[in-house]
């Protein structure tokens, strides 16, 4: 049998492996799932996610300094001023990312029921899916039919 | 300021969560991007990922038992039978989390030459990315655009 071809290629500048570097945690995702719940305050954050305190203080630092979240003051009345979390465009733009996980996840794992949670079209209220399409403008129905290939940051791989 | 509504709503059943339980590790899902790539065998797994052995032993089991893989027994010509590693069905349907990752990493965090990988149609040749649509048919340009709102399985959070 050949040898895959991917072996020749090195992996070392991989997008997806630097993504994961980032999210590649179970705590890390479950609080960018919250914060887009509009979870945006430390102790609120700890209430579904049963996050450990000292947990969460380390994923929420990890995740200002990779300009997913942002800090922002707030203050109740009579209170003193404290931060709360708000998504960055960078965050922002890890929804597809949660839709994925979500598919998936409503696909294979959820109780007869169905899922606790589903995302809609905010102004026509349908429910929103992913859909792999093509620049030549093809629905792709099946992952069959997408085959990964080197990219123009694509490097041999040093023996 | 009122409380965010998703505080009401338990996300003990939460598909995204239970989708992390198997994937959120950096590990299992760089194992699923090389066998998306055609590697399959254990000694070929650890050459682009720098998986220690026993780590890559124990997240090839946990993927084989959450359903994503299957082994396959294979035979060189003079050695003894070994087994790979194949997407089951299951398996294959995370294509969509592998590209939403991909396109992410990219935008932010790819090298200036670029991504060493890339997502093609197979028939066509043209780049594939994600498109968010809503079952009405609209498109949705942006992340803005979608809402998140208690799903079928939705359950009271009991204080």
């Amino acid at each position: 049998m050949s040898r895959p071809e991917a072996l020749e290629w090195s992996a070392d500048n991989c997008t997806i492996g630097r993504a994961l570097d980032i999210l590649g945690d179970r705590w890390s995702f479950l609080v960018v799932r919250e914060v887009f719940q509009g979870i945006r305050r430390f102790d609120d954050l700890t209430v579904r996610t049963g996050i450990p305190r000292t947990v969460l203080t380390d994923r929420l630092g990890r995740l200002v300094d990779a300009g997913i979240l942002r800090r922002e003051p707030y203050r109740e009345p009579g209170a003193r001023s404290r931060l709360e979390y708000r998504l960055t465009e960078k965050g922002l733009d890890l929804y597809p990312i949660l839709l994925a996980l979500h598919e998936w996840g409503d696909r294979y794992l959820a109780d007869p029921e169905g899922s606790p949670i589903e995302f809609a079209h905010r102004s026509c209220g349908a429910t929103v899916d992913l859909v792999m399409r093509c620049e030549a403008g093809h629905d792709l129905a099946r992952t069959r039919d997408v085959v990964g290939r080197p990219g123009p940051g694509a490097r041999r791989r040093s023996a």
